[in-house]
């Protein structure tokens, strides 16, 4: 009986998924979802891409989080289309829950929308939710033994941002072992070191990511 | 039927939970449930813990994670009683892997168990392992909202350990705003900011978790 109910709320986010990606199809848009744990910079990130975004493409953003609006508040101070999604308690997002925020947004006159996921570096890998790919987001501060011990995100990640490198010269943090780790779980991840607050790297990861909605 | 199975399942964890209670009742021991994100510096502050509190009681360590067995290797290099609960995926331990895990050490002979938690700042908190208190572990990395943006393990918990604290000078990280989060969600949870890699605030730390061992 246990086994037969979680199949059933497994096919469930399924549908949803699928559903979410023939919107989003049809409306030629694509969507991206960040995960990472608490406080890793996914917001911080956003915000410092979106003047490099806007010269280049139309888009939007889907905030999850359990409690608080604080993430949204800070990205439609810069003008951008976006929503929050409070989970009120859960982990993650669920595809039905994105379906329904997208109707939201005018999705003829986005090229992309990006979810910033629970900040949470496990469940949310779990969960479908509709997207092109996801993206991995690792602070520096947490440590370089990260993606072998949380490997689900890394494996399904198509691309990885590792933020607060401006920390690096306070930090026992080892790099290369980070990205030996990291090549351990999957082999071909691009990777982005990225400082928000000194604006490095910003630049290198926009360009992925409008080369991805291009070859949508 | 749903809501049928989650009942079940909660009430198996209560009775995992209230077995393990027992079990460390009969043997005089107290354990703890350190709980916070992955990064934030757990593994780190029991490292910096371990002399000062080898002076003062018996103890063990139960380490939590998904995978590799790291995190127990750093703390058995220390010559303490170490075990690891490997999830295989699960994002948090639960009351039943906790039961077993504490067979693997001789209670009789120890006052305390420490188990950290799988690194996670949100479903953690809502499983009960037969703690006698939960601990909150928040790193300043992580941003001053977060109190605000995951409240249940800090309404949960009976202190609040504030990590990386020699980072400060190079976060815009606003302490006050913090410590206001924190009180908004939990009015007098006791707060002990430390380093560990300077070394401060780790004894007022273990001094209250010696109290809170004494008070049995």
């Amino acid at each position: 009986m246990e086994i037969k109910v979680y199949r059933d709320l497994m096919g469930e986010n399924e549908k949803w998924a699928n559903k979410t990606r023939q919107l989003l199809t049809e409306n030629s848009c694509v969507m991206f979802n960040l995960i990472g744990g608490p406080g890793c910079g996914k917001t911080t990130l956003l915000e410092k891409m979106v003047g490099q975004l806007e010269e280049k493409l139309r888009f939007a953003v889907l905030e999850g989080d359990i409690e608080t609006t604080r993430d949204a508040e800070r990205l439609a101070d810069l003008k951008i289309p976006v929503s929050q999604l409070l989970t009120g308690g859960a982990c993650h997002l669920e595809a039905k829950m994105v379906y329904y925020a997208l109707a939201d947004f005018d999705l003829k006159k986005l090229d992309a929308v990006i979810v910033e996921n629970v900040g949470n570096l496990v469940c949310p890998a779990e969960f479908d939710v509709g997207e092109k790919v996801k993206i991995a987001v690792l602070s520096v501060t947490e440590g370089e033994e990260k993606p072998l011990k949380y490997p689900l995100l890394f494996r399904e990640a198509a691309a990885l941002v590792l933020t607060k490198t401006d920390l690096l010269p306070y930090l026992n943090f080892n790099k290369e072992a980070c990205l030996d780790n990291v090549r351990r779980i999957n082999t071909n991840l691009p990777i982005f070191p990225v400082s928000a607050t000194q604006e490095t790297g910003i630049k290198e990861f926009v360009e992925w990511l409008i080369n991805k909605i291009q070859a949508k």
